[in-house]
């Protein structure tokens, strides 16, 4: 991918209605690195300050389009579909203005999953995202564990 | 209350643009206790499967409107506001259909944060939700950590 995030991971996003409600933005999908943002509008609360539940999402699908644009699932791992078990969010300080997530899955950590994925039906891995706002400050952080999981 | 919740507790998450879409309805909130139900739509990822953000926010808002109404916020602790520290939301199976979001605090727990937050300007708790399908089965369960703060 040359020039932004392509076509197949904004189809993964606005498949969700109330994730393309949330007006989120893909800013950068590649192998081992998922990016978005999330504007202020309209998941803010009445306090002007972007709600707890809007935070989680704009992390966690990123979970989802990394997984899409790390593994082959059309390849050698088709068939297999990233699911999340559970996850966690830290708030650190109210979220104001425009929102970015961020998240890494290092070359080791996509090889192993991808090698326990084929050997056993079952490759699970935690992904950490990163949420600041435009003044660089982490507003809140998220540790989700997903799987990727034979259908 | 006598006949399901009043007028402040839906104006609290109609305050919040995201949570109004997603049609979040309460179904109880009285002192230490709060329920609510999300439909599928607009909630459902293209699977068909209630989405994993609309499951955390509902789970999550309880925490505030229990807060509305089991802490005296307008009276003995007029100036205090809850807020949410951190969460962690386990999916144990897909949601399909309405899901029902449950919580609940002891007497003995109210009790203990209202004196924590009376003496030291902070009253800190841990709310656990449980949200079940339509035919009881438990789909995920959350664990938040909320705090009284004075603003």
């Amino acid at each position: 991918m040359s020039d932004g995030p392509d076509r197949r991971f904004a189809d993964a996003v606005g498949s969700v209605p109330i994730l393309e409600a949330m007006e989120i933005r893909l800013v950068e999908v590649r192998s081992g690195r998922a990016v978005a943002e999330l504007p202020p509008e309209p998941n803010v609360n009445h306090f002007g300050v972007t709600y707890a539940g809007s935070l989680f999402s704009v992390a966690e699908m990123l979970g989802g389009v990394l997984s899409l644009a790390t593994f082959d699932l059309e390849g050698d791992l088709a068939g297999f579909v990233p699911i999340v078990k559970e996850s966690t969010i830290r708030f650190r300080r109210p979220a104001l203005g425009v929102v970015r997530a961020e998240t890494l899955l290092s070359d080791e950590e996509v090889a192993r999953v991808r090698r326990d994925a084929l050997e056993t039906g079952k490759g699970e891995f935690v992904l950490e995202a990163t949420l600041t706002d435009a003044q660089g400050e982490v507003v809140a952080s998220t540790a989700g564990t997903y799987q990727l999981r034979r259908l």
